[in-house]
């Protein structure tokens, strides 16, 4: 299926090293072309699992880097197919030059994801932990670390292979009804233990499914807005919560890709941080489309830190309590300096007191922040299965409708042979989060090519 | 005297991979703590050269990545000590872990270039060759790559090398004329043959010192001037002749890192192309100044572009001839299209006709700029070896002074011993270069401070 051969940078520009990577059959033989090792040996006679110092020279001559070379045979490698990764100095001329050399030599420069994609093509892992290795390497805390570790380690082919036997165990009931329809004297398991089982199944389906929206809000930062009226300090509370955070931030790539807003580490779990504008009462409209606009933040975040510096009326609070029904929600006072803290009644509206001009107060609000997401089930337990994936989601929504045809059937007495299908239907749609049934190519495709090249 | 084992990230963040580093007496036992090999052995337990597959964990059992680990064993790594390299997910998260952990296990963090600070002072490499290796990772054409390739096997070294034999012979030579000084009936080798030998060697230094200011063009890119009264399409021409070549330089890191010239690539060689402001006749004392900046940039270059839009007077003429004096000059008559070629003595100013707005013209005086550096001597000979470390310049120089008052001592008949200790300063300078003389601390500390972290 894979006859060609492929290569790619493997790391990123300007550092000490570079790691180019070659996958298929010619692997060894096309950098043996190019390789001269110090010990004199070709890589070809050599077992997999080693390594190799020497040159690498261009076709006319020209000693392009001393290199060490990587060697694995299939199928222990990667790809399961011959691999050769040459590690080379990080120069953006060795590297490339060394590719031409490969293009020359008969290799194709891979796609995205094209050496992971052959990993799953060739059984060594499947859909579910393939996807993993792209969000394993994108992972830029804890959580989305362990989350996409425990995928890529079967956390997900593990739970649907059990949901995969229960259902077998299902159809095979049903079957022996079938089968033995005729004979009134046999006893089978009864509509109300199939029904049971069914309910079971579908539980841990719709549970998974529903883990979707938990493991989208890990994955993109867990959305916190920050209300409050006008010049209440809501940008000097934001950079306040960043300061410590701001270097990591910025060290990692991507992480404010989709977004505008800030995202900082809590404990290892990302938050993410959406400015509102300012409330204040009007009946101007232009001003009343801003209120809109935040009202629709609130909607989005999961909790809201409202922002106070004085002493709100109780309509006010009542407005808060209304504007985020069924959010977390922390009150907090900032230019805590300035005010009697006796003045509030903390059995109305508990208050967290800050200052972000001086840093008092905080670092307490972080761990409040952390409190709200554990509260509201947003944190990791371990061994807990998230899905973040929404091609998993999708399907695990659809054989969640499947399995719910199958339990109506059940319940109107439908025959087997009539819920026979839907099961068979809730079984493929889970078998694509891992591949198991054959994968449309461009599935496939949509799949790989978001993953960078090299991997 | 290494007694600490070191770590640091050898790839860049952002990539497929990521490689970490450690060296040092603890590499093995500290690397075989966090991982678990997949088939149970210990790295201890292995031999070099190997690679091994399997699970790095945190110190609280956390699953980090999967990883392959490289394992050298000294002397046969880079530093020359035990080394162990893992092959990691690129993550930043991943990264950061592993080498907090390999910190908490009393690894430290590695300063910017230590790995080849230790292969230096453990004896893998000449200081010249360690010099090398930062080169060829900031290499991004042909021509630096070469360079720094020729200097890391040791080009410059066995040159040197040569001369140090040379100068022994040169000093023994005056050490028998010494030893038998009394004995009047024997023969020496008469000064007119030390005087020879003695100028062979210098010439060679003076010639290697010589060659540093190619090597400087080379490295930072040839100095190109493009003069040209004002509004006669200097920009537009930049334009034109970066137009293919702008993908190329926007990829390499830091080719414009201490210039806000523009560079190109020329058949492998870098130019930098120096913009001036446009000259023209003014008494105006503020534009006068401008004319001087022209003119000084004039001076820094190699080769001068003269742009013009219509036919130059003579006087034109002469003050081009007056300003590039010494230079290589290439004069372009911008805007071809609008003029009638036979209007210009090719016998006074042999031109090339570009019209930078349709391109036409363009390639053939990229081809010209390429071989008017040839002609200035600016372009690699195979085997050539030229100079590009100012440190190695300074020692030249000094090399090549101390040469001068032997020669001058043998041109006033002194006697030997009066020789020999500018001979030996010679020597010790000479040896500086590859740090065959003890090095001082703050010159290794200078050298490796410009390296990347993880080389």
């Amino acid at each position: 299926m894979n006859k060609d051969t492929i290569c790619a940078p493997a790391t990123a520009p300007g550092g000490a090293l570079g790691i180019i990577r070659i996958s298929g059959p010619q692997a060894i033989p096309v950098a043996d072309d190019l390789f001269h090792a110090a010990n004199g040996r070709k890589l070809a006679s050599q077992t997999g699992g080693n390594l190799t110092f020497g040159t690498i020279h261009s076709s006319d001559g020209e000693t392009i880097d001393e290199v060490v070379i990587s060697l694995f045979r299939a199928p222990h490698s990667y790809t399961g197919e011959d691999c050769v990764e040459i590690s080379c100095h990080g120069s953006s001329y060795i590297i490339n030059k060394v590719l031409e050399e490969l293009v020359d030599s008969g290799c194709r420069m891979a796609q995205a994801g094209e050496f992971t994609k052959r990993a799953f093509l060739n059984g060594k892992m499947d859909l579910s932990q393939a996807e993993a290795v792209a969000d394993l390497i994108a992972s830029s805390n804890k959580t989305t670390h362990q989350m996409a570790m425990s995928q890529l380690r079967g956390g997900i082919s593990s739970r649907l292979s059990q949901l995969r036997e229960q259902l077998l165990k299902l159809t095979s009931l049903l079957e022996l009804e079938l089968d033995f329809s005729d004979h009134e004297d046999l006893e089978f398991a009864d509509r109300s233990e199939l029904l049971e089982l069914t309910k079971t199944i579908d539980n841990h389906i719709a549970r998974l499914a529903h883990s979707f929206e938990t493991g989208q809000a890990l994955k993109q930062g867990i959305p916190v807005a920050i209300v409050g009226k006008t010049n209440v300090g809501k940008s000097t509370l934001l950079n306040a919560l960043l300061k410590d955070d701001r270097a990591i931030v910025s060290d990692i790539h991507g992480t404010t890709r989709d977004t505008i807003e800030e995202t900082m580490d809590i404990n290892g779990i990302q938050f993410r941080f959406i400015d509102t504008a300012g409330l204040r009462k009007t009946d101007d409209e232009v001003e009343q489309i801003g209120i809109e606009r935040t009202i629709q933040k609130i909607k989005q975040a999961r909790i809201v830190i409202w922002l106070l510096d004085q002493r709100p009326t109780w309509s006010e609070i009542d407005e808060m309590h209304e504007l985020s029904k069924g959010k977390k929600c922390i009150y907090v006072h900032n230019k805590a300096d300035l005010i009697d803290i006796h003045k509030f009644n903390p059995y109305i509206l508990p208050l967290s007191m800050i200052s972000a001009k001086t840093g008092k107060g905080i670092s307490n609000l972080r761990k409040r922040i952390f409190e709200e997401a554990e509260r509201a089930g947003l944190t990791l337990n371990a061994n807990e299965i998230i899905v973040t994936n929404a091609r998993h989601y999708d399907a695990l929504t659809r054989a969640h409708s499947h399995l719910q045809r199958v339990l109506d059937g059940l319940h109107n007495n439908l025959s087997g042979d009539l819920l026979s299908e839907d099961l068979r239907l809730t079984l493929d749609t889970l078998a694509e989060i891992t591949g198991g049934q054959i994968t449309p190519n461009d599935v496939l495709e949509n799949i790989f090519k978001h993953f960078c090249v090299g991997k």
